[in-house]
């Protein structure tokens, strides 16, 4: 995934400390929970905390200790079919519904793994070839997801819990004023390029081959709808009026019974709403993103709105100005939420961060796309049906693994990820 | 849906001739049922003939007769509840999966309902203004999409039936020679406009505007895979081998316990393989295209064959120079069967009829797409989630339906269409 | 399952009689039903009124005429297949919850059939031996269960068509006066005897052996519930306070959103209610028992009254002395309906006819209970688990198929019988 | 639950006395577990193990503490929602299938809870009166079932982890010859008394009153059925035959897929068979009894077998006679096991112990049966539907706690329980 030249300018000892800094934001953020918090499952989508713990070192252990023939050899042969996560071609697996119930290894055994397979790695890095030093990558950016799973699924178990609790204290905001209306900025039209070139460094297989498209004249808005607008909609009927919705969207909404985004709650008289995070249950704050919405919902408002998602070419097509490491990004352990835009310049706001945001594209391969050989070739190409792209990166995005090309992909229904919207039009 | 000038080609005349001619098909490919035939259901999804002949109905008096202010008075008020389909301002509707229940009113009052409701049409005919008669046009092709529903509706039903029912006697198909080896035809590259020009005749909404899209070089199969290179993909442990499928798709094979085309059975045998079809069940034809299959099978199949699915703007952009009413498509009531291909000439073959072509692409909006106003504007924009779009026409679509820009859409595990493959690549 | 002496009194003449009388009441049922009512199924445990006609016809053309060995040939060999039940030990069946698929054989096939194989058995009677005559003895019982079935299946399917077509026309009853309270009957206490003796005359294997069971003091009401009683029940919250409910029931209750007897639906007023019944939709009548309720009900009902159900021995041992050809029970096609107790007598009433009455008994063999050997075995042992016991006879139980040691059983839940109870306490 | 004169035989010392021991062996059971162990739920029917020791806290803490009006103050509010299992009258609860969601309070929070609740309550002690005093009582015998569902729900829990962790190292037992073969005893027939009488000491309400039954005679094996019996029945097709099952039965069986007791597995041999339990995985020992069954299979082995399970009052009115604290049950935290007959007297062997033996009998109320007024009184009435009775006692159940009128239940589909038969037969 990296060509000669990028691999240049990302020498052994950058990958080494990367390396070291990504593992260990793992552990850091991991650190609060007790065993039970992070043996636990809320749903058969979220996995346990310890499982993502465990889970990236066997990708390390099997796909560069094993595979870059290290001579390592693994700590315990049945762990490959506990943390496998979905390559058929690694065999047979634990059921992803029944994680939970792995209650053994404890989570200090884990841990003990993570670091037998650290060093394992380091010592290992000075003699692997570049294509081993790839997958080094690979398993950092890897991890990398994993990380912002692992607080999306902890996010999930603590909120099933009538107790509320937090995993972090709430740190304090200065107060926010409302956001500006949404202004609409015009994207570029024409022929446009966009996709991932392996040269200009590390992305995954399925954000490329570089391709043009041909986009009509629109516009985007300058920054994400926010939860006081999201309110208006919800003051308006907007969950009860069948004209907004898809009817994918429709049935789901009435089977399942969803009036609100996932984590808000009545507050207690009655009027307001609380929203439960991280840093626990506190009142929704009118000028922050609005985040844990379904492609359903987020396509019901824009409806309602009188707009409409951007492509992922439209929004791919203006990102690729914008630094990817700027903005409300993971840096270290710590509550993670949304920020509010505040008063903004003339141009596109919180395009990286805050929240994931949710395009009208369906996740299909690009003109050209091969997945790559083997085990890891399962990476991304096998998911590619059924799913909506989302782009930009969120809050629980650990900084530096964002990109404008990056493709993050969730069903239609799904909203326990940190996922927000930004409408556009056609002018 | 038709511009002036498209107006001004179809005089009222034609209008009633083809609503005349269109109306009788439905009562002649019902004919052979009885009252019990017409009235189960076998799924959710399919309805019951019965139902196919009261909805479409329902349509006119509802969208044309009441809306057109013809004066005249609903059959009974109380069947708008029965044989509404999906129209969420039109009202309340009997739940979709209980159509089975309605053995009331019977088969002979839905039939003299429809005759009152012609009688109704042609009379109000010259007095509608050209709105209304854009509605009664659009009222024909939605009975043309019934006419096929209520086809693979009772093909569902009859193969449910362990007595092998056969709706029509099988007509002798002169014997059929194995068709060349697939030859690439190259498609169109570079900037192409695909989408239905509403100028140029009847299209729905769906397949506009017509707009720009980008193509990378590529090539089309020129004719449709066969059932007896399906045998070889069986063969081959097509269903036993995951690296073929979309996870979904995977998931599909194992939890279903997919191994075969729908329809198709094991021979008494117990080697070669039959399928059931509206004149019975008969050996497998290796010659003919396979059909029956899901996004999912065509997908596995494409990827074993070294292939993949064309995308529908490489398809439609080919398509919009064959004439759409070519081939085997429905003429009058009878056996439906795709037929082989046979000897070709150089070009592609089977375009439209046989079956109906899975492509790569979502269904999606286009650019610039807007659903019209009120309840008809139901009929397709709600639908663009989660299914795929699929192309050309199979031999139970109506002669005179097709189109190139036509955008036939299912979910991707859905078979119970004359759903068949066309592969392409990239060149 | 008859003594030599039952036998005696049962001349091959009266079988003859008796047959033809059964069977044509049997058509005479499914007199008024179109080819799609007879052959649409509501639910998985009703079967279409065709099936009904044609698996009591399977049961004579199997174990009479083939284990009988006439020389008769079957109509179909396939149908078997279709129209076998449940009997393991005759081979693979058609699943039960998709009979409605069976269009084919139409309901004219099935009523040649009939006759076919009635002037078989006809034929072949006066050469049976009298194991053979048993068999159509239990033939004969065997159809009249089927035909209370057939009864109770098209009510539940009508009741699922939101046009509420009636079978019958309703007939006028006279007005009938509020019953009497409730008075208490002393039951029998001490040993008591209980089951049926086979040299008594038919029965069903689970009816006996006779044997002796120990009752302790306790009365019985001299009359079922009403519905006007009922009414009273809801009024006080009954189907919303658990305190009064099994948890089993509590949890049905809440999962199925029940809140009346089934059947019943708000009147156009908002504040009665209406029944519906094979003669259409009416209004409660509040003297007549309240029918179409399950144990659940019936048990919890029993507590707010702070009484409880019956026990089978209990009911037994007092309807011994009670004719049980007497009350209202079915005589020949046309509505049936519970009527009112009316003003009684001193004794106990409406212990045969207008609703089986649920008690508190699982069905559970009896000491010394042997199933038949051979498939007429599967009768009734292997129910045998799960099941409640009801006594009596409803108005839609064929005349003459009445015994107080009749065994009656289903699942808790179920209320699409006609259903009733008669509260018992202990003195 | 208590008379009088039992009261003056259980002097406030004594209860302090089993208080704090029964209390401190539930600490004992749950010590060799994790904070993820003692937190996860394998299913719904089964309760983490930390929940297990909340729960009776709360039992405590609310029946006696609140209720006995000591002036306790409850450690948080919030945590009756969570540990309150299915007392209606206590208020709304956290739902049973979710308790694996309760990460908090932790392990460690629950245990000081414990000791907190336990001071309390030794203190409360000497002021309680007589009916509080009975209270303690209820809760001693309520956390005595807790304890042993705590083994059944943590060897469930293990089960489902593919390490097959042991709870505990395995003892070696000596070896054990094959069991003589079955003989019958004959048990008790005419009229005899069951049930318990509250003036001999503590029953559960639902054991009483006492009552006469009649017995018809009878004989009942003089042990169990062995493992190495059940593999006979195995051998013979036994899981495969549907003769020999309930209709319920077979239904179980095809759509589960069963073809041996619960916890069975393939020995590496393909061959032989090995079971897990608490002390790991282990070859399945022939001379034990078998446990881990349905009452379905219970029953179809008894077909097999030519014989049938027990009723309630056959095997309590043998039963009375027999010392029901002796045989294998719980006296310490350790492995729990069946252990095998051996060579035996002329009596009735492993009555109490070993195994729970699947009766006959539905579990449903005893003439004359009043439920406790109160949320006490939800105990045992509540659940007397669809469930089957169980006598005796297992290796499991806590010494002390058995009685000859105990009455255990559960559906007859669940085997997570030490669930063993005995067969009996009419003489």
């Amino acid at each position: 995934m990296l060509s000669d030249a990028a691999r240049q300018t990302q020498p052994q000892d950058d990958i080494a400390t990367r390396f070291r800094a990504v593992r260990g934001l793992s552990l850091a953020l991991a650190a609060p929970l007790s065993d039970a918090d992070a043996t636990a499952q809320s749903m058969p989508e979220a996995s346990p905390a310890k499982w993502h713990l465990a889970h990236t070192s066997w990708f390390f252990e099997t796909f560069v200790l094993r595979d870059g023939g290290t001579g390592y050899r693994p700590r315990d042969p049945r762990w490959a079919h506990l943390f496998n996560s979905y390559y058929e071609a690694e065999g047979a697996r634990h059921p992803r519904e029944r994680r939970g119930m792995l209650t053994r290894p404890r989570l200090g055994e884990v841990i003990a793994w993570r670091e037998a397979v650290d060093e394992a790695v380091i010592a290992a890095l000075p003699g692997l070839d570049a294509a081993m030093r790839d997958r080094v990558m690979l398993g950092i950016q890897h991890e990398q997801q994993h990380q912002e799973l692992l607080l999306t699924d902890i996010l999930n178990l603590f909120a099933a819990n009538p107790l509320c609790p937090a995993m972090w204290e709430a740190r304090r905001d200065p107060p926010s004023p409302a956001p500006d209306p949404i202004r609409w900025i015009e994207g570029r039209h024409g022929i446009v390029e966009i996709g991932a070139d392996a040269r200009n460094g590390f992305a995954f297989d399925c954000e490329g081959p570089p391709h043009p498209v041909m986009l009509t004249p629109h516009a985007l808005a300058d920054r994400p709808v926010t939860n006081g607008e999201w309110q208006a909609f919800m003051a308006d009927g907007g969950y009860d009026r069948p004209e907004h919705w898809l009817a994918d969207g429709w049935a789901w909404v009435r089977s399942q019974g969803i009036s609100a985004p996932l984590y808000w709650r009545r507050a207690e008289d009655g009027v307001g709403w609380a929203s439960f995070a991280l840093d626990g249950l506190h009142p929704v704050r009118p000028a922050a993103p609005v985040t844990h919405i379904s492609y359903y919902e987020a396509d019901a408002y824009a409806r309602w709105a009188g707009a409409r998602l951007p492509t992922e070419a439209e929004w791919e097509s203006v990102a690729a100005a914008i630094d990817p490491n700027s903005g409300n990004q993971l840096d270290e352990a710590g509550p993670v939420r949304p920020r509010t835009a505040g008063a903004g310049g003339p141009g596109l706001r919180q395009m990286f961060g805050d929240g994931w945001e949710w395009t009208a594209s369906a996740y299909l391969p690009y003109p050209g796309f091969r997945p790559a050989p083997g085990a890891v070739g399962e990476y991304n190409g096998k998911f590619m049906s059924g799913q909506c792209v989302l782009k930009g990166a969120s809050c629980a995005t650990p900084r530096g693994h964002a990109r404008a090309s990056y493709r993050n992909f969730f069903y239609p229904h799904q909203r326990w990820q940190f996922t927000a919207l930004r409408l556009a039009k056609d002018i």
